[in-house]
C-alpha cells in the first residue's frame, strides 16, 4: 500500500519526522509530498523543503519526496496512492483535516485519509511557531532536525545585513531580525 | 416575522441554499444580506454576489436581496426585522457565531439571532473550500449552484489570458490557475 | 409560529427563563415540554416542575406547559408545531444539541431545531449544577428563581431528619445534606 | 497488514459498517473484537453482538469477529496485528479516541492506532441514540442494518412479558417500551 | 500567599504530583485537599488518599494534605486561602475547569482560581484512565508514583478473596480482577 | 512573587482591565508588557498603548508597564519574574495559550504560566471585536475604558483628512470611517 503524506513542510519539524517514521513502518511506501500554498509566500524554496527532508528521513528505505502544485488527489491516483496520511495534533487540526478529509472523499471516493495522533511531545509543534520562536533568537534545536534549526537561523541572520554572526540563543541586546525581514 | 441572514456569500454555496430555503419556510420574510469585508478582496463583486443568490433562491417568493456595508443590526433596525439567521456548521464556526450574537446583543437588545444547523452534508462546506477547490481545478457543482460553479471556473481561466477553454476537472497536464490570479 | 421549548427543568434555572422570555417575543406560541428522562431519577416530579415553570414563567402570556415522554417531534407534530426551540450554552451542547437536532430532522424533515445563545451571565449554568452547589449547603438565588431555590433548599433540608432549619450558607458546622440521600 | 477494530457495538450501526467496509478495502485482514465493558450492562450479549455483526459484513471476505476483554493491545499482540483501526465522529470523539491512542501507545508503541474520519452522514450516529430513538418507538432504519432494527425493537418488545396492551405514548401503534425495562 | 489544590485523588498520578511541586515553588503554601464525591464510591478511603498523597508529595516542605466535604471555598475562607489551583489537560477539562471556575467566582469573589496546564507527557492522564488499564492487568507505573501501582494493584487483587486461579485472560502472570469487583 | 501580563493591547479593553485588576490582588507586582507583532500594523504606537495602559490601570500601585520586542520568558528572567499571567476566554484561547505555555515551558522551565479565567461578561469580547464596531460606527463604551474609547473614534475620524462630509456608508448620520483608512 502507497501512503501519500502531503505538507508545506517549511520547514520539517520533529513532529512531521515523527509521523513519516511511524508511516513507513507501516505502508509499502511513504510518499512526503511538499506543496506550494499560492497565498503564502514560504520561508525556503520547495527544493530547499525537498533537500531538508531528505536529509531528515533520507535514511528510511521506503520514503519518497516529491512535489505538486494541483489536488493532492489527482497526485495521488497518478502514482496508485489509496491513502492520505496526516497527522492529528490538537482540536483545530482536527476539524480543518476532517475537512479536508470529507472535501477529497467528495471529488475521489477511492482514496482514504488515514490519521496517526502526533505524539503528546510535540503536540503543540508547528512550522510557524518554529519560525516565530527563532524570529527572536529563541532556541529551536530541540523542535526541528539540527540541520533544519542551522537553515532557518541562517535565514534570519542573513537578511540583518552584516554582525550578528551567532546569536542562536534569546539575546536582548543583539539585534533580533523580524520573520518579514526574511519572509 | 422578518428574518436577516447576513454574509458575504463570495459566492453562494449550496450550504446556503439550504439555510435561505429552510428560513423561507420558518418566517415571513428572509432578507439575504450582502455584506463586504473591507479587509479582504472578494472574488465576486456585491453587484455579481447579488446576481447569483437571485438566480439560486430567486423562485422562493419571500426572499429579498440586498446588501449593505455597515453594523448588521442597523440595517436590521431599518426594516424592521427582530431576527438575525445564521447556519451553524462544526465547532469552529460555533464560537464566532455565539460572539457575534453576544456582541450583538449588546449592541441591540431587541434583536435576536436565532441559528439553524447546517446539514450534515454541507457541514464542513464554505466558500473559500469551493474556491480552494477550484482553484486546483477541482470539480465544485456538487459544492455549488451550476451557474456559480461556471462562474467561479471563469474567473480563475479569464486571469491565465487565452487558451485553457474549458478545464473544469484536475488536470495535471493543463496550466492550474492560482487563486491569487484571480483575486 | 409555535414552537416548543423541551427539556428536563429539574429544576428550571434563570438561563431556561432567559430563553423562553426571548423566546415568548418570537414566536406566537411557546410550549415549555417537561420531559423524563427514563434513566435519571429526578429532583422534582413532573408536576412539581410543571408548577416550578407555571410561577417562573406563567406571567408571560403565550406561554403553555406540558409534559410528554415520547419522542418529542411526535408531540410537536400533534400540535402543529413547526420549530423545537433550544439554549446554546458552552461548547459540550453545541455537539450534544447538533447531535440532537440532525437526528430529529432525519425523523421529521419539516421540523426545524432554532438555538438562541444564552446569556453570558448563564453560560455556565445548569440544573445539576444548582443541585451540586446546593447539597453543599451554598446559595443558588443568583442562579434559579427564588421559589424554586426554597424548593432545592427544602429537597435536601428534609431528609437529614430534623433539625437544620435554615442552613441556606454554606455552613461547615451545620449537617450538609447529601443529593444522594434527596435523589 | 492485520488491523483491529474494537468496540462494544451494542449493537453495530451503519456508521461502524461504513468503517469495517473501507477498513477491509485498506488493510489484509480486519478483526472487528467486541469488547465488555465492566461497567455498563449491554442490550445485547457478546454472542449476540458477534452475530449481529456477521449478519452486518460477514460478506466482506477479510473481515474476521472475535471478542476479548482485557486491554486490546494484548490481543493485539497474540494475533500479530500491527493496526487499531477507529473511526473519527465528532469533537468528543477526537479527545477521548486521542487518550486511548496515547494510552496504547505507551503500552504497547510498535502498534498504531489510524483513523477514519466517518462519513458524514454518520457523523452524529452512535449506538446509544439508536437506542434512545428506538426506546420512544422511532424509526431507526436509517441507522443500523434492518436486522438490527428488527432486534431492537424486539428488545424493548419482549421484557415487559406479554400483552403491554397500553403502550406509553409516542408511538400510537406499537408496544414502546423504556429503556430501563429492556436494559 | 496560600493555595488550595482541590481534587478526589482517588488515586494521585504524576499529573497531580506535577501540579503540587511547580505549585509548591509558586505559593507559600499549598493545601493539597481531598473531596469525596457523594455520588461516587472511590476505590481507596479518604484516610488511604490522604496517605498516597503524604508519600508521594511529602518531602516538599511547603505542602498541607487535608480534607473537607463541603464547597472548597468555604474551607479556602476559613483557611485564608486566596488561590484556588487546578491543572488544565485537554479540552474537556477546560469547559468544566471554567465551569467550576465561574461559579466560585459568584460565590466568593475574593478567592481566585490560577490555572497551571499540565506537562504535555500527562496531558491524557486521568485517575479513572489509570484504574481501567489496572483492571486490564496492564502496566501503570509510568502513569501513578510506585507505592499507588501496587496500591491499585492489591485492590484488584485483594477483593476476590483467594482464588481466582485463573486470572482473566490480559496479565499472563498476576490475578487481573474486574473493576466492578473492587469498586 | 513577579507577574507579567504580556499582550499587543491594541487598544486595552475592559478584559485586560479585569485581568490586570485581579492580577494585582495576587502578585507583589505585575508587569503589563506591551509586545509588538512584527507581523501586524498596529493601531495604536508602542508609546500610544502604554499610555492607554497607565490610565485605565494606573491607580493600582503595585503595576508596570513596560515593553519589549524578543521573547517573553528573556524579559521575564531579567526582572526575576516567575510566572506569566494569562487570561482564558474561550475555546480558541485555549488552545493557543496552551501552546504558548507549553513552548514557554520547553524555553523556560523555572518560568510558570498561570491563567485566570475571564470574567463571564468579557469572555468574548477582544481587541479586534472593538475595532470591527468601531468602524463601523457602532459603540464599543460598555467594551472599553472611555478615553480609549475616544482614541479608537478619534483613530478612525482623524484618517479621513477633514470633514469628512460624505461618510462612508455604514451609518447613514455619523461619519463611519473604514478600519483600512486607519490601518
Amino acid at each position: 500500500m502507497i501512503a501519500i503524506y502531503p505538507g508545506s513542510f517549511d520547514p520539517i519539524t520533529l513532529g512531521h519526522v515523527d509521523i513519516i517514521t511511524r508511516g513507513s513502518r507501516l505502508f509499502d511506501r511513504v510518499i512526503v509530498l511538499v506543496s506550494s500554498n499560492p497565498n503564502k509566500v514560504p520561508m525556503f524554496s520547495t527544493a530547499e523543503r525537498m533537500g531538508q527532508i531528505e536529509r531528515s528521513v533520507g535514511h528510511l528505505s521506503n520514503i519518497d519526496i516529491d512535489q505538486y502544485d494541483g489536488l493532492t488527489i489527482t497526485y495521488a491516483r497518478q502514482c496508485h496512492a489509496q491513502v492520505l496520511l496526516r497527522g492529528l495534533r490538537v482540536l483545530s487540526d482536527f476539524e480543518k483535516e476532517l475537512q479536508m478529509a470529507h472535501t477529497n472523499k467528495t471529488l475521489a471516493d477511492d482514496i482514504e485519509t488515514l490519521f496517526l495522533s502526533t505524539s503528546t511531545e510535540y503536540g503543540f509543534l508547528s512550522s510557524s511557531l518554529v519560525k516565530e520562536i527563532a524570529s527572536f533568537g529563541g532556541p529551536i534545536d530541540h523542535l526541528v532536525p539540527h540541520h533544519v534549526a542551522r537553515d532557518v537561523y541562517q535565514c534570519y541572520a542573513q537578511t540583518p545585513p552584516a554582525s550578528t554572526p551567532s546569536p542562536p540563543r534569546p539575546n536582548p541586546a543583539a539585534p533580533v531580525p523580524k520573520p518579514m525581514d526574511c519572509l
